[in-house]
């Protein structure tokens, strides 16, 4: 089943303690799609400026990735610059230049309406509603969000919440939406604003997941060497919706292998910078290593 | 199989943002030794002075620690102060009189130098070293440190390291030990001083094991009240070494159990100030978390 994502193209510069790359392929609409794309099929709304390079459109069209929705407006392409220290869990922003990406308007094409998963990645809230505005019938929808919303459009962000099925955001956003710093009551009190789950992203420790008769903890897998954190958020919720997607599912029994496979696909993608590790998978790497992050939780009954 | 602890007792005057609590029961060896207690026969050596009260003496007889090796000296027991913000990861140190401990010189009775089990808690390397000369042949030792050692007796940590199977440390002291900010090459590197197991207490992100061939990610147990972070890693340890001893094990393949049972001794210590959650545990509230554990990490095969 195909799955419609609506969130942002960029070209991102990182600059990490292990090197350093300008103007590279990124944002959360890339990321997400890139990753579910080893699941399902996956149809994009976003903006790109005139220079946007045919190369990265050839990428993606090379993942099956349609990009009817991607509307190219006059202009440049969304630009954001950030650096990582050695503890590579945050990103200090140096510069960001929205440029087409500041008048976005999503339109979603017909062909899309009827997509039946919906990830409405990080954008301000009022879009996103809108988006859900255009869409006709969805099983499953779930949307990432930021402080910057939190803080500036509580009540939009408030309104959209209450109409999705799945919230993915991380931890200090957690605490900081329920205005709690107990990350258990936190949960509980985002559950009772609608969504039926919240999954907390924490970086190198894994992520948490929580429904009303659920919790569930998932590893974040132990790697030598992290390269780049840039889109791991997103990795992660195209791992997980496409999973989803991908087996018709979205009871919250599979909601659990959901997350692993969210994780497995951003243990990936932090190994190199932009897509490079992305890129090309094979599905058997996929499985390897969900078979990895069931041996590294293992323990016996009692 | 019963253990021997060598640590600290103290009377511990504690803040947090839940309440405030005054010369309680507290010392590594003591939080140690409670938990251990619900698994299999401790013994403790450690210090106190005369002002010792002896409700805390017939507590730890209670719960059949024995006490032979607590030395009683003249002078004040030890005495530690600290206070946890909200976000209660790490304790802030207010006061700290070491009092009789600072002249602690570890003797271990004749009756204890068979254990088979022996557990270091945080003291001095020179004396944890002079303890392992003392006993016979142990088949399991594990140790804990600081940042204090670390720092002032690098070499002399090193030589007791060499001499352990099992270091337990939390994840600052992990890299600063190592000189290493990724997590799983300062394992690596840790390992190869000698021991044959890394434990990494991670606090509410639970714990980390490694050997060679293993790595095992344990969580923590989300609880909507953390009263008083005390004692939660000799807690872990002593839910650790316990099960082990209990079980007459030492091979690696039931480390990640009792990994899982040292997190939920860790748990339920945390769940009140001092020794008053684990006064009167009952055996089956252990085994209850204890596959509370296995729901919380539980994923389908693939």
């Amino acid at each position: 089943m195909s799955i419609l994502v609506v969130g942002s193209v960029a070209l991102d510069s990182v600059e990490t303690p292990f090197g350093k790359v300008r103007d590279v392929l990124g944002g959360s609409a890339v990321y997400f799609s890139t990753s579910a794309s080893y699941f399902t099929d996956v149809n994009m709304v976003a903006v790109v400026g005139n220079d946007f390079p045919q190369e990265h459109i050839d990428f993606l069209k090379g993942k099956n990735i349609d990009i009817k929705g991607l509307q190219r407006e006059k202009g440049d392409t969304f630009r954001w610059e950030g650096r990582y220290g050695f503890e590579l869990n945050e990103a200090h922003t140096l510069d960001t230049q929205l440029n087409v990406f500041e008048s976005f308007t999503p339109e979603i094409p017909q062909e899309y309406k009827d997509c039946e998963y919906v990830f409405l990645a990080n954008i301000d809230p009022e879009l996103q509603l809108d988006v859900l505005k255009q869409v006709k019938n969805p099983r499953l929808v779930a949307c990432d969000t930021m402080n910057y919303w939190i803080e500036k459009k509580p009540k939009e962000l408030q309104r959209t919440i209450e109409s999705v099925d799945i919230l993915i955001i991380n931890e200090a956003e957690t605490r900081e939406f329920a205005c709690e710093s107990n990350l258990v009551k936190a949960a509980r009190r985002i559950l009772s604003f609608g969504p039926r789950a919240l999954i907390i992203k924490r970086g190198e420790y894994g992520a948490l997941l929580f429904t009303d008769s659920l919790t569930f903890f998932a590893p974040a897998y132990p790697l030598e060497d992290i390269f780049d954190p840039t889109g791991a958020g997103d990795s992660f919720a195209g791992g997980f919706i496409g999973y989803l997607a991908g087996t018709l599912r979205v009871d919250e029994n599979c909601f659990p292998q959901a997350v692993i496979f969210g994780s497995v696909m951003a243990s990936f993608n932090v190994e190199k910078f932009s897509l490079e590790r992305m890129r090309d998978l094979a599905y058997a790497e996929i499985e390897d290593r969900y078979r990895d992050f069931k041996n590294l939780t293992y323990f016996e009954d009692i």
